[in-house]
């Protein structure tokens, strides 16, 4: 169990994805380039099995936007963003309707 | 900041609204019944506002399924479930494609 205020400590954000590329050293990752309201940011995530990088930008999408930065195979990582994932499917969670980017989740 | 461990303390899941009715004590808040897989569970939410009740049943939706039960007005909640919110909307955040109930989201 956690309480309301370790849940409050994570800083959930709507992101747009700008743009979108190939990891150089991994196969099954994107490192991906998202406008946070207040800057853009690089995110690496796993989802290359699942998305193609021409259907990407554009989106919304949800990030952890303060997360301690991490290096993935060699390129940083600046956050990471949510998906709900199955043993088929891997779906992105996004606002139903679109929000402002930077809207905070709670 | 917050660490990857703090991240993976929370438990989030992929939940369906099966029912919604209004909470008796307070006129911004539904009382949700949810499906999480392997349970039905109340849920309290302040979407009076920008959801209809009828629009809910049926959708899938992000839920901090190991949150601590609170009382809120009277009523139970077990868990909350995650929406983004501007100066206008509240947007529910959906998997973009559905996925099993229950699924976890990372």
């Amino acid at each position: 169990m956690v309480t309301f205020e370790q849940f409050k400590q994570l800083d959930l954000r709507i992101a747009r994805i700008v743009s979108c590329e190939d990891h150089p050293n991994a196969d099954k990752l994107y490192i991906l380039t998202v406008e946070t309201g207040t800057e853009r940011r690089k995110i690496v995530a796993g989802m290359r099995q699942y998305y193609s990088k021409d259907e990407l930008p554009g989106k919304q999408i949800v990030i952890v936007s303060n997360l301690a930065p991490a290096t993935i195979r060699g390129a940083r990582s600046e956050g990471m963003l949510l998906a709900a994932k199955d043993d088929k499917r891997l779906a992105l969670l996004v606002p139903e309707k679109e929000v402002s980017v930077g809207s905070p989740v709670s």
